[in-house]
């Protein structure tokens, strides 16, 4: 087989099937001339049978699988199978292949070679990691035109940052979106938003924002507000701002089919609704609002259009936006639906099978493949004509985003966006946020969320979270919990749930679980200097903030953690995942002890020295508690009474010889850090013979500090503590 | 409030709440005279408001709740709602309150303190332990008629003892049922089974039984056999048992409502079926046949007539039987369809919602309570009139364990009967065995089968299990072999999956897959004199087979001990459960060490002495690893050529002082054990100060021994190893 190859880097190459459609989701410019080629793909075995290709390595015992973002199967993804196919599918039981974004990039790795895949498609394709046969790991792309890349390192992160530098820096927030935020479906009007602000405040909860669901809209229409609901929208957002909270509204792509509704007529008349396979007719599927058109957004003006609209809510002062339903999510088309009434009313019920038929015929509406297939888009600039939905898929969501993201920049070029969407594909960490989609109250999403922090992060989703306490069902006291006590290290930080469900606001528990919920949300506040900070350098140095303890460490135990992950340089999170418990065993990654800090409800902090290897680590619902990595700091703010503004920071060190600890500042609102707007301080803390500290300082950036005093908090290797504190 | 108590035992106190409805859970006979009035309950606060009693109980951090048979929750059952109502819901996710049977037992547990709750109540109840507060534990019945218990102790297994006493004791099975069993949705005919038995044998797998699920009737006609499947029924079911194989097959509840079927017409003419609420129509329902009637199971005479029904069995040769869907699980009534599918003919969709509504119309038909209202029994004799299904819905599946097994106790008084089903209820683990239902071949349903097997064990069902390598879904490699290899521990070793499913017998994998499940079931017959003998022991004794941890050591690490349980007396079983491991941690119990006891593919041993508390334990695929308790010894045979029998018991002991093991033989079909025909061989090993060991044996029984030759292989608490024989 002939295989056309381009080096385009030292630890990178470029195999290259046929003629690729383009997916945004390289950003590296490869060279078109350099291509050679070659017989054979290192390490892979490559067939083709028909149009598809076939690729097949094989494992070792010790191998691991890292990556492959949003989907299922631990931070080790062997062992499980994967469907690249952006899938509405609300119910994430453990033999799921797809969720709503598709990343396909992982690496193969054990103590001898790491070996990084990214396979650019747009469309639907399947990676079987050794779940038919463990030894087996193979990939089966039903096409000829695609681009596969193999990077080789020394290290998973060094072939991370070969996939970043590829697909371009990850996303950016705002500063606020590290704070926490509440969301539920619904708060419907401006008296239930302000229940929800009011209660947090009465409660001494600190919280940034805010979502409004479907429910805001009229009738579901995108781009409107209810005005019975909100008499004066710009004035309440503007309100809430004032109070501190910003309202992030929900935006859905399927447009209401409704006469004199002027999204629905501009994009028909303009032609930037997908079509039927004629290429003229809009094509009509139902979501919330009924029946809808899908805006066209491979197409480059009905994007800019799209992109367009959004005005309507950066004029009435929203920062912050939800794009929702972008897979994109189809309840039922018009055309089935009819087929089903059919089929129903006509069948003669023998027998249970053809029951089953007649009701599944309604059942099985929803996120139908065949339904794709029956939609159109007229890519780029429309002219090389009409191309199927089924073949570009995956990349609805993305340029959903592209849309949003391409002229908020054009309008406001210096402000970072706040966008949280759910459908995503290759590329789009560079643009926007996701989150984990309509997870359960499920003890095991907690622990999934964990896990899909860590393979997000591998595939450049640095901001990111799952539902916190679980969108669908009641959540139990204990699991909101653990929940909330764990998302505090979730660079998303958002409890959401659904209709219909327990209300799970933090203020919305006996007064036992509230305290608690307050303290976890509080420390969060707390934390979200070291935060900020990591997340900065995470982006700077193209290192995820969530890493697993196998990238450290290539023990059998650490090889089989996955419970657990280093946030930031020096923080072990460990999160207690399991009702009932006082604690859980923690692998401690290494050979080197750490700082275990329980930050306590009381008020009274708690440090201890723990040897590296397993530890059982006790840690009740009324405490914080995390692991700090030797010689390191992690910076923390001193709350004032709100529970969210600090005057001091306070840096809790480990230092056994020379800890280093960074604190970084900006403006937290707009891109000016590239332009060396910003602050940042590096201390390096050294034990003197003596057993005292010697700390030390630089600066980096033009900013002035807005943070001038520190407080340390050494602990040595003995436990001992001091107490120092520094001023610039 | 005044409430009727009777003091039935120094700890055991029964509260009668009205004019309870007979359940038959209570065998003990309870002297009616005896009742005093009291106050109050012990521990309990008891609420009334309308007809409906409100339990709560204030739970400490450390207590546990032991028990509650079939349900999720983990071991320890806090921290989660129950529903006591048996249903056939095929999707065991986490939140799931309600499973196949309903057993209202379990014991409230620290270390100061131990109380066993009974509410015996024939309908549905709800137990809220700790879900919407974590300190609350609450009953909530809605009845003015029900009995509930009361039992205190100084352990849980005297609690478990007192509860036994009360309501029997376990089903004893015959001995073939401890082998390997092979079933699948469906081998529909004789070719297929003979296929299963053949595949079996080139493989040199030992299997004793095959099911024959609903594809062997004539159109699901139960007690029917399709000729064009098996044509000489009789004949193929004695050249399976002349190959060592029974076959298995399902008899469900629903009759088919077909003329000239014998069933069905007697059913109709004698008035067997249930009713509607007139008290005379038959009624209707649809299960796989099509449109059934339901055996009134309540009825005295309709129990009998089923009973004999099942001659047509026991004369075609079945040894064993397998009741299912006896919930009973109704699919659709004709009623509710009709009302649907009119609601979609006529229903204009103007939203989403309106979708949902006549999608959900169709999709919710199964299972619904609301049809279950409109179904009456004719209970006892049928003398006291027509009672509703809704206030009796949980003792229908026992009631129809009754039916077949009263009639085969008359017909075969001496035999034992081998009866696996699915419903149950408190009293039914007396009479047969239950399996854990429909589950998923998910790693979250392996450990499910290890907890339920501890739960099930604790209400009195110690011969259980659940589908092993899961029934719905496909099975990965990896998890096909892990599950496999835990359940040799499972007291049922039943391989089942689910129409259109991977095929997951243990010869369907690749070779290495193969050979190792060959080792696996082959080591379970290695290890079933110790099964067997602990078996026996456990219904002799009213102690579960299967016991947690947290029945032995209070530490916390026992208390969360939510993976691993000792079996019979001598051996801890620590089941890895997780993808991509090498081994897990595992907690040993207590303070004194453990013999860690890998029994490899290779057939080289190896025998470790592990220190109480917690441990790494690497553990391959290759092998069969268990921990041994201190001074214990296991049985087990010396494996013939055919991998199933033995001439040679070969104890495994681990001696530090004076170590005791058991090995018990009885005819393995008949009831005469209890009449002293067993063999029972008792030693002591004993270690001398000249680290020789003097082995000591006494007898018990009438039966002439089988097994005359002993192998000692016997374990310092050096981990020195010293063979020794012994011989009657």
């Amino acid at each position: 087989m002939k295989i056309k190859m381009n080096q385009i880097s030292p630890s990178t190459q470029l195999f290259r099937f046929g003629t690729p459609f383009n997916t945004e989701a390289v950003t590296l410019n490869i060279d078109a001339s350099s291509f050679c080629e070659t017989e054979n793909l290192p390490q892979f075995k490559c067939e083709k049978k028909d149009n598809t290709y076939l690729f097949t390595y094989v494992m070792n015992k010790k191998q691991c699988i890292f990556g492959l973002g949003e989907s299922l199967g631990g931070m080790n993804k062997r062992s499980h199978n994967y469907r690249m196919w952006n899938s509405d599918d609300p119910s994430h039981t453990e033999e799921k292949d797809a969720l709503y974004g598709s990343h396909p990039f992982f690496i193969i790795s054990d103590e001898n070679e790491k070996i990084g895949i990214f396979i650019d498609f747009p469309t639907e394709f399947h990676i079987d990691a050794g779940f038919t046969q463990y030894d087996i790991l193979s990939i089966k792309v039903p096409s000829e035109n695609f681009d596969l890349y193999i990077f080789t390192g020394n290290s998973e992160l060094q072939i991370v940052r070969e996939y970043l530098k590829l697909t371009g820096t990850p996303y950016m927030p705002p500063k606020w979106a590290f704070g926490f935020q509440q969301s539920r479906w619904s708060y419907p009007n401006e008296n239930a938003v302000t229940n929800v602000a009011d209660k947090m405040a009465d409660a001494g909860i600190p919280c940034d924002a805010i979502y409004i669901d479907i429910d805001y809209m009229d009738n579901y229409k995108v781009f409107t507000v209810d005005k019975n609901k909100f008499a004066d929208f710009k004035k309440f957002t503007a309100e809430m701002k004032q109070r501190g909270i910003r309202l992030i509204p929900i935006i859905d792509p399927g447009v209401r089919v409704e006469e004199n509704y002027s999204v629905y007529e501009d994009g028909v008349k303009n032609n930037y609704f997908c079509k039927e396979s004629d290429g003229k007719t809009d094509f009509t599927a139902a979501v919330w609002p009924g029946l809808v058109h899908f805006p066209d957004f491979l197409n480059d003006n009905a994007r800019t259009w799209w992109g367009q609209l959004y005005h309507f809510l950066w004029d009435a002062g929203i920062d912050g936006i939800w794009n929702d339903m972008n897979e994109p999510a189809i309840f039922y088309t018009p055309r089935k639906l009819e087929a089903a009434k059919k089929k129903i009313a006509e069948r003669t019920i023998n027998n249970s099978w053809d029951f089953f038929e007649i009701r599944d015929s309604l059942g099985t509406l929803a996120n139908r493949r065949d339904d794709y297939a029956e939609m159109y888009h007229l890519p780029g600039d429309g002219k090389s004509g009409i191309v199927s939905h089924e073949n570009l898929h995956n990349l609805y969501g993305l340029n959903m985003t592209r849309a949003t993201v391409d002229e908020f920049k054009k309008d406001f070029p210096d402000k970072r966006i706040f966008l949280l969407t759910r459908s995503s594909s290759a590329g789009a960490h560079r643009m926007a946020a996701i989150w984990m989609g309509d997870n359960q109250s499920w003890w095991s999403h907690l622990l999934l969320h964990i896990q899909m922090l860590v393979s997000l992060n591998i595939c450049g989703f640095f901001y990111t979270g799952a539902d916190v306490c679980g969108f669908s069902g009641n959540v139990s006291n204990e699991l909101a919990l653990r929940w909330m006590q764990f998302a505090i290290f979730s660079p998303l930080f958002r409890n959401h749930a659904a209709l219909g469900t327990r209300n799970q606001e933090p203020y919305n528990f006996d007064d036992k679980t509230t305290n608690r919920m307050r303290h976890f949300i509080r420390t969060r506040y707390k934390l979200l200097p070291y935060m900020y900070t990591e997340f900065v350098n995470a982006v700077k140095t193209l290192t995820p903030l969530c890493t697993p303890t196998a990238f450290y460490d290539k023990s059998c135990q650490s090889l089989e953690c996955q419970d657990e992950f280093f946030l930031g340089r020096s923080i072990l999170v460990t999160p207690v995942y399991q009702p009932n418990a006082q604690g859980r065993n923690v692998y401690l990654a290494g050979n080197r002890p750490y700082l275990y800090v329980k930050l306590c409800n009381n008020g009274l902090d708690n440090f201890n020295i723990v040897q590296a290897g397993n530890f059982y680590a006790e840690y009740s619902a009324d405490e914080v508690a995390f692991f700090i990595k030797e010689n390191c700091g992690v910076p923390t703010g001193v709350l004032e009474e709100d529970g969210k503004t600090f005057n001091t920071v306070e840096i809790i060190a480990f230092v056994s010889g020379v800890a280093t600890a960074s604190y970084y500042e900006d403006d937290g609102e707009t891109n000016d850090y590239l332009k060396n707007n910003f602050f940042q301080i590096d201390f390096t803390i050294k034990k003197e013979i003596n057993n005292s500290f010697c700390i030390q300082a630089t600066t980096q950036g033009n900013r002035q500090p807005e943070i001038k005093n520190y407080n340390f908090v050494i602990v040595d290797e003995k436990g001992g503590i001091t107490r120092q504190t520094f001023s610039l």
